[in-house]
């Protein structure tokens, strides 16, 4: 997959020089309520806290002299060559940020040859995603009525989507308590797009107290998703199955045996159980969990290349990129997505050099040192 | 038990999200004294707030895909059949924060199906608070006067309490500075009202310095507590018979040795001895020590469902809730009680669902992560 | 050991409800460069900070129903019927801090029933130090001039004093920054008393920069003292001798070697090698490898009665009190002292009543808990 | 090598206590962008922080009673006896801080006793350098044109340096961040006096955006340096060989293995792989894996004596002092680099004094304890 060369029109975004700098220039434009929405997590936010600082707490230990001046970022996730070990996680309602919503951040996924995790609850539907050439996966909620589900599905087998990502640590909603406290509701004219108007029309009803959204969850999201669901699902569509918010290792190996070709592990990025182990200190068990037996992506926190570099060497296969790149399309629509992935891509070329790592496949042996196995 | 449909006619209540918000409006209400009262811990506070980072270094491994469509929150505490496993721990005085006092918390607690654990030092009769129809247990300071302990028990057994909580860390009172730098006393109208008039009188009379009630307890109390005593108590009353303020596994054995039904672990919200161990961090070594042969309730820290999903993880059958329910009589009476408690109610059903948790007993097999065992 | 009924003639003085409020009453008295004299450390001051938080670190694990009803605080150390196992550590030049000095500190520890160890450099003859009645220790630090070493050993000795204390850890003094920025040197009519006016005049004596008592310890302190000297000083006196300032535990083997009656495990306050680790964190090692062969006191950080029982529950004998002695003599002269020894009885006493130890042997078996350690 | 009595003639130098000092001092004196340039890392800086708190975690338990009165700082390192185990570490354009340049502290560094390694990118020649009679290391970046390596070699021979340093941790620089939002461009005058013109002008020449230094890194440097090359270069000259920038003990023993004379265990002072483990935490795994085999020097993060004192407890033979020599000039060109390493001698004697090792061979064997090794 090629890089086009990378232009920024408008001015200011090639100013932004890591992801930090992105959500700033984001928080700048954004209304209050729509920024809460964003960057909060659930309860007293100690998940999407540690998600952070169990990252930063991952030290690497580089190789010198490998002598291959440079890296090859490229992998393959799921089948699909791609040109660098990244996707976009599903997002609700991207057009909330700016109005080139999914279009725009699928578009600068393809340009960086990143895959684009489309949100079943996107604002522009999934054909017109879809059309926009990227490598498209498509996430699915469990919904109370399960022919909208298949229809859903069959929209997006259609649609040339390459894999199905099921999100199965929502069985109901967290408490956002910052949509709660600014009643958050969507906006006119931001609706779910790939869904019938009387499905979705709750996540737009201003509630007397408390979030919209959470409303729309609890009417529409059906609970008891169970394994048997996954069961029935692995047979219904041909497409690789993804399942998305797996912490702990049995869960991981029950999805294996399950024909589930990867698995997410993530804690929705400090949105559902507060209180949850960080994505990455729960990322190694589960590898040694599953071994090689399927495909592990890694999401909730991941702030820059050089979190992409500690993902996979603590075993990660790729990892997905949240809130930064709703702060690239705030910061500036498709070109801002584009420099997002852009840093990343840039970040991580060069923490992969230093390290010492050729390619992909040797990151995944750098060393880390975590505090309390100090000078091993 | 059923949960009737809530009311909050007071306006505010509704807007108070979690623990931490009804503390905050209760402060705005309290006199500085009493405030202070409530808030405060032993010596420099390092056990209070060892409690609290106790229990936030505690994470958890959700599972998922549990397929029960939400959670059971019943439980079976010393034969009376719950709610949930929560009880209000016995605090002194609660007219101190609200008129309604230990009525307004009783009654909530019944409303929410939690134990209500009636402090001795109560300012309403125990048979005003076992008339709200709660389910009392009726805890003992043991006194000098040995008749007046005999004569309490009576009453708290006629009363229909269901159990009988002997407080075992108070030999005397913890040196709490707060109060003696506000020179604490009771103020006029708030007696202990369970006890003869010149018995509880001290704790009300101002002291040229210091606190009136550390005055009261030294008089009061008799500090040669001894398991002599237990053992008396033991054979004095059928009620189950608890000993709230165990930290250490050897005393919680000899406890169940002498057919002590519950154990409280429970450094008293880091009001006795400071420098004390967190009681979250003493819980797994207790659980261990005495198997099932006791219940084991925590106490000291509790500040919302999440927490008590972490105890209940860590190995405790219940816990107790000190001062969050106090600051909800302050915030509302018996409405602001009622308001704590379906918060905790709320909170705890989101995370065990969440964690994957279908009932009580699932959350004991909940996995945690602990600070330095990372990745593991 | 009495301890007679306490007074506080100076108004004030009673509400120091515990040591740090002590100090700050004394920063409000004293002069900067005394307070920062007091108070400082040598170098960036790590050790100074590592000393109070590695006391913090260490929880307590309370035993209940002891059945005591108070506790006994009572201990012999080195042959001396002590009120409490506590000392007041070696500190010169105490009128810097208050005209009472070392006889004002003395008497305030006669009455608590604990230990002073006069300094080779106080402010007051050894003579009139331990006229006061109280049971004094001489300490030494070992003088380029061998006579007056001789000469201080036979005043001490005469003068009733019973144990020599030898300071091992100062065979040059630390780089105290403060000091040398502020240029201190001793005020007019404050004098190494027990020295001839030539040998202690330098500390006098103002630099045009840095500290004078750099420039006094550099010329009067023999910096090659040896374990040779303390086996001539072994068979020199007939007092239990005490080695001051042993981190290691090789070092503290070879003093039991050599006939040392005790080792007191410290770090000067943090005074000589900044970076030496703490000397709570040292003491566990030593006193595993001195077994009960020697007694074992600690200073550095002692801050008030729990840290006493912390110490105790390590594996000391006993603790030497330095800084609080001095802000209590700076805060109110011999009363202020007196106030902190007494807060001091009072805090050691709660702290073991509701550890429920009985007696200070007992204290020895307290159960401690470090982070790391985490619920075992 | 004889140390001469020290002068100080630039008022206010005497004051500076500690290089701490001698930081604010410079950051006083230097225009925002070459201070930026000189204090900055890369990325988020983390690893230059880890740097700093993997040094203070290190805690000594000193000896006592060594009775040597004092002690010897004399080393040898890669043949050349020096005062201390202190080299100045290779910075680029040291005429950034002050006129005075890499001549000021290379005669400094002479009068000092310690080693100065001469970065290939100096801005005086390394003729000039070698001629002030320091004992000059030459290190060397890997340049495209290998005629200009053979060419500089030979010149670093010729002017009698003692050892060639290749710094093998560049294959790229690292994202400074402060440097490329200030532009930095070398100043008019300034240059890269080893270079032919035309090979370093891009240093000066202010980029639209970005860092000049890191576009004349990228056109200049051969990202593709490997183990061929160093085994060139170990063939290609007679004098001791060091590699410069290896965390990884694998590594360490390869370049044994390849006849290296010396590793410099060094992150770069932060400015390479964000996120990299501490040179600090890292060296007691390298040391043991190479043994006595080759000599090890520490950089990044040396802040003073006591750093130097912990780098060869934990196994360096010596340390390379950057940063700290660059505020040095900057404060006081010459006088100001002499007034640091007479601060870091005197600090590490007195550490070395105070810690009870007699000479640089005793202090490899201080036992530390860090964080996590609580009392043993």
């Amino acid at each position: 997959m090629d890089q086009p060369a990378v232009r920024y029109p408008e001015p200011g975004l090639a100013d932004l020089l890591c992801l930090d700098d992105v959500e700033a220039a984001a928080r700048r434009v954004l209304p209050a309520g729509i920024r809460d929405y964003v960057a909060g997590g659930s309860g007293a936010e100690l998940t999407l806290r540690a998600n952070r600082s169990a990252f930063d707490s991952v030290c690497l230990v580089p190789r010198i002299l490998a002598g291959a001046g440079g890296c090859d970022l490229a992998t393959r996730l799921l089948g699909t060559d791609l040109a660098m070990p990244v996707g976009v996680a599903p997002m609700a309602y991207q057009r909330l940020a700016h109005p080139d919503g999914e279009l725009g951040l699928a578009r600068a996924a393809r340009e960086a040859g990143a895959v684009y995790v489309a949100s079943m609850l996107s604002s522009y539907p999934i054909e017109e995603i879809a059309a926009t050439g990227a490598a498209v996966w498509f996430q699915l909620y469990w919904l109370h009525d399960r022919r909208l589900v298949c229809d859903l599905l069959e929209r997006a087998e259609e649609a040339g989507c390459r894999a199905i990502v099921l999100t199965v640590d929502v069985p109901r909603m967290g408490r956002r308590l910052r949509d709660m406290r600014s009643g958050f509701a969507l906006p006119d004219g931001i609706v779910a797009a790939n869904l019938p108007a009387a499905a979705g029309a709750a996540a737009g009803q201003r509630q007397a107290r408390g979030s919209a959204l959470m409303v729309h969850t609890r009417d529409a999201f059906d609970p008891a998703l169970s394994w048997l669901e996954v069961d029935w699902l692995r047979r219904r569509t041909r497409l690789p199955l993804v399942l998305k918010g797996i912490l702990h290792p049995d869960d991981a190996v029950r999805a294996v045996q399950l024909g589930v070709d990867a698995v997410v592990v993530s804690n929705h990025g400090g949105r559902q159980l507060d209180g949850a182990v960080s994505s990455v200190a729960a990322l190694p068990a589960v590898r040694a969990a599953v071994g090689d037996r399927c495909e592990l992506l890694l999401d909730s926190g991941v702030r820059g290349g050089l979190d992409v570099l500690r993902a996979l060497a603590l075993g990660a296969s790729g990892v997905l990129l949240g809130r930064p790149a709703m702060w690239g399309l705030a910061a500036g629509g498709e070109d801002g997505a584009r420099r997002v992935l852009d840093l990343l891509r840039t970040e991580l070329e060069d923490a992969m050099t230093l390290a010492g790592c050729a390619d992909v496949a040797a990151a995944r042996w750098v060393r880390t040192v975590i505090p309390g196995e100090w000078g091993r």
